[in-house]
């Protein structure tokens, strides 16, 4: 099963040419997360049919209001909707002092468990894990604290042929052989090479926004399936990009590419620009497996 | 001129059958309001293509999530937008902790003056008030402090009969009889009611959203050319609607009857109900000139 990433929201700032601000929900085999919550983020939830059972943690890049004004209305919902379940937010940790805030001044405290991570500015920061994958945070450069996700699944097991073991092969040895041991059974070796077949590569998603060009994001992307950056500008407004600490279009594919990625995708597109397609001839000339997120559009991430 | 009110959101708590959070837009002659702002105004003020050059007031009707999650954003996107006019906003006083909090995490701070108000517990505290109309925040009965506004245009002249008078008639006299006060010119006595006609009844606007049945509104509504009143729920779920300090659509048309308003404007819907036909023939039975607000729709207040 492949990962699956709704965009919800692709505007930088403000909102413009029917785009929302940013958000968007990564669901892997284990847990669902929202990746940052601008305002209308759960008018999106609706339009475009998201199921939240699963979303456990949400995380905020940076203290930016285009990235979290939905987040308090989001924590209402859920509360309204008789949720249950934990929910875990990730960010830098001024946003706790804004939830705080919210929720003695409006007297609205949530019935559910809420959970607080403060992100802090470590390199490389595990801030989720499970048995199939982790959640990296890295930092960017902006004008306030903000950080980068990896999404990363752990090493996947080699893949067994049946037909090449006996019937009464035991469970425990098979599992051996899939970590890619040799095991040895009634007096006889089976080696891994032989019997197994390579794993598929381990998914994984890296999510980049807000940010100037920046080398070190090269490193943390490395050879990801799908790369999130922002394109915020295009080279002509370059001077504008590196004064507001943004990204053009070529800047970002300029990453993918050094990054060795499988696809790029554009996002938090400045008002200026109505119609796109310079930002995506830009990166593609430097990178050609660049692509425009777009509100409601889905990418599948890795294949089994 | 009429002054013109245009509805943003009609849904309570949470966003449901295409229904929006709490905000309206009312336009006089001199001053342009906001009056609550939840999460998505600022999407609004872009379907509708709501000018906000003469906005210069902001009303916030009580400190529950859905009626003021939308004005960090909106703040945001007026600073982007150059926005150099001053900006008031009107509301309790946890507001200004919440802006402040706001501020501080996100440094963003308006470059146009922003200046906060906090409405207190004062009954028929005058919050605005120019020469031609004033604004009055009075108390409704919800579980946190809230206020209901009344928008009175002042007194407004009597109208000349221009033939009734001498070509010489000097202005400062006509002002008086405008006022309805009898002058002497030319030792000749001119009598107000007799050389001009009645002046046209000032208009009036009522907002009342969050509040359980609460007989004081009557004489704060009294009169009033439009009333706008929640009707959250509809009688058969009468006692929710106490236990949770709102009102029934049958409460209020009552209201609406015995204030001897124009018309009744009913908002503020729960999401229980997709349909709310229900909602109007309640309110029709007790108060027939009754209407469902709506996203988008624009409503005239009184006429020249």
């Amino acid at each position: 099963v492949s990962w699956e990433l709704t965009i919800l929201g692709t505007s930088s700032a403000t909102p413009a040419w029917e785009r929302f601000m940013t958000a968007q929900v990564l669901r892997t085999t284990t847990q669902t997360f929202l990746i940052d919550c601008g305002e209308g983020t759960q008018y999106q939830f609706r339009n475009y049919k998201i199921k939240t059972g699963k979303l456990g943690h949400i995380l905020i890049s940076h203290l930016h209001g285009d990235h979290f004004y939905g987040l308090m209305g989001l924590i209402s919902s859920f509360q309204l909707q008789g949720r249950k379940e934990p929910l875990h937010i990730h960010a830098p940790a001024g946003l706790a002092e804004i939830l705080t805030v919210h929720f003695r001044c409006t007297q609205f405290f949530p019935d559910f468990p809420l959970q607080f991570h403060a992100i802090d500015q470590a390199n490389g920061q595990v801030i989720y894990d499970d048995p199939q994958l982790t959640v990296m945070a890295f930092p960017l450069r902006h004008r306030v604290p903000c950080f980068g996700f990896r999404f990363q699944e752990k090493a996947t097991l080699r893949k067994l042929v049946p037909e090449m073991l006996p019937p009464s092969f035991p469970f425990h040895l098979m599992h051996l052989l899939k970590q890619g041991e040799d095991v040895v059974f009634e007096d006889r070796v089976y080696e891994a090479r032989r019997v197994t077949l390579p794993p598929r590569p381990p998914k994984s998603y890296v999510f980049c926004t807000d940010t100037a060009f920046f080398e070190p994001v090269i490193d943390f992307a490395k050879g990801a399936d799908l790369l999130y950056h922002e394109a915020t500008f295009m080279e002509e407004h370059a001077e504008r990009a590196f004064y507001t600490a943004h990204s053009t279009a070529k800047q970002a594919a300029t990453i993918a590419q050094r990054a060795e990625v499988g696809q790029l995708l554009l996002g938090h597109f400045s008002i200026r620009y109505q119609h796109l397609n310079g930002l995506l001839q830009e990166a593609r000339n430097v990178f050609p497996a660049s692509f425009l997120a777009k509100e409601g559009e889905k990418w599948q991430i890795g294949a089994d």
